[in-house]
């Protein structure tokens, strides 16, 4: 059990966490969000989203927010887009990296896309065609790794196959998310185990959800397991579709604490993120959902 | 690394849940807490603590509570004691199961409990002796094991010793407490193994407050190192006295659903756990402290 020395965290609260909050946020808070963040150490911020605002009314701002941050040398700054047209509105504002995503269920992904897994994956082919042509860095998301809602397990293979597949593709890097939350420490080892025998570790992230409060245990032994990039959201924002009032991603204080007192990197100042998601969710109108920033500021 | 296959529960909320707790339950409804906790296949519920009720005013009512709870056969139903006058008040009312409890950090327990830690084991001496004589079981409490909110670092060793005292001096089980939730999972590892080379395994328990969210993490690495006893708060009881708002206990159903979904065998029926925590937390007029519940109930 040889821990990683160094872990990247890759904040998505702008994007993940953002999209899921009922509370509107102003485009300038965004920007100040993402500056703020950028100030804090870490290495990548995932931005917004360039997905249809009929869809995501949160990520309607998309290019303005990506117009408006600073963009801090040294730090990256995916967004989200979902087709070839998303692409180039995030390609005509600049964006140098951007991620795409498919679930490994196939019942999520006909909800939430209105497309199969493989009508999804025809539909990157361009994207990560045209991207790789502009030098630009696709990360892909498989989602409901651990369980769906729809169809309650999704197949290990299934998760198998879809990350092999955007890795084959050209993703840089596959993270894999357990979008509802359900998963527990063996579980989320096996299913990491498993796509790390075909994708190598290197080029893999772990993305929790807290909705049952395993999301910490859950990463604990996924980086055990070796693995080294870690998808977290400043104050836990999120929430979760699925059950109103629970919690939604790992909260990216509570994730960076836990590695500093085992010893582990991650370049980040913690009193920095701290007070960034404590003005976040100042702004959310509710208590941050990261509980090292409610021990720490009361 | 070998899970145990089975975890017994030590549920704590009716006792170090709230007595931390500033919204006053009476004694009616604590007897019912310990009664509905009783029917989801718990094994062990402390019920409440026969301290001073100048100290603490919720557990005043500590001989009712004892006197007006059902006995469900094959679960046990330990008190906590400070001294020997306490023990002859849980003795009195029929008390089978008895705890004592002491810090490993000297500046936490003279403020806590205005006696130094030699003089704390002391006092337990003839407490643990009677016990013996009488046949009663005692738990060893020994808290502040990875942070004090007074002194900081609390060394391995102090922790080492007070625990392998108390064990010498007759308890059956050292509960080991992290009090004031500020430890990581390598540190709670280290810590565990070094009072396991003094302490047999199945002798030691284990007891995360959640402030920082590191509660489960920390549970999993003491697991995975052999630990097969761990306390919780239904409802995750307990709030923290050295950080207004911050979370308490780790909540039992937390825990519960970990285990269950790594296949480790509680004897405990989740879903009446969470009816329980639910009840409580409607009770003490706030949301539960369990991330399960609140996924599960809304």
């Amino acid at each position: 059990m040889a821990l990683p020395s160094h872990i990247r965290i890759v904040e998505v609260g702008p994007r993940d966490g953002l999209q899921n909050e009922k509370t509107f946020i102003a485009t300038a808070d965004k920007i100040e969000l993402i500056d703020r963040l950028s100030a804090t150490g870490l290495g990548t911020i995932e931005a917004t989203s360039f997905v249809s605002p009929a869809w995501v009314p949160q990520m309607a701002d998309a290019a303005e927010v990506y117009a408006g941050i600073g963009k801090t040398p040294g730090v990256a700054y995916p967004v989200l887009v979902p087709n070839l047209r998303g692409y180039e509105r995030a390609r005509a504002v600049g964006a140098t990296e951007v991620a795409v995503f498919t679930a490994a269920s196939e019942a999520f992904n006909r909800k939430n896309t209105n497309a199969g897994i493989e009508e999804s994956l025809a539909r990157f082919a361009p994207v990560i065609e045209t991207a790789r042509a502009d030098s630009v860095k696709v990360r892909g998301y498989v989602s409901t790794v651990l369980g769906c809602p729809y169809q309650g397990e999704v197949p290990l293979a299934d998760v198998v196959r879809v990350a092999r597949t955007l890795h084959a593709m050209g993703c840089h890097e596959i993270s894999l998310g357990d979008t509802i939350g359900v998963g527990t420490p063996a579980k989320a080892r096996t299913m990491l185990r498993a796509v790390a025998a075909e994708v190598p570790m290197d080029a893999l992230a772990i993305h929790f959800h807290d909705t049952y409060g395993q999301a910490l245990a859950n990463i604990l032994a996924c980086i055990e397991e070796g693995v080294a990039v870690v998808d977290a959201a400043v104050a836990g924002t999120g929430g979760c579709p699925y059950a109103r009032g629970a919690s939604g991603n790992v909260a990216s204080e509570d994730v960076v604490y836990m590695l500093q007192g085992m010893g582990i990197e991650t370049g980040i100042d913690l009193a920095k993120l701290i007070e960034t998601g404590v003005w976040l969710a100042q702004h959310l109108g509710r208590p941050s959902g990261s509980k090292a920033a409610l021990a720490t500021t009361r």
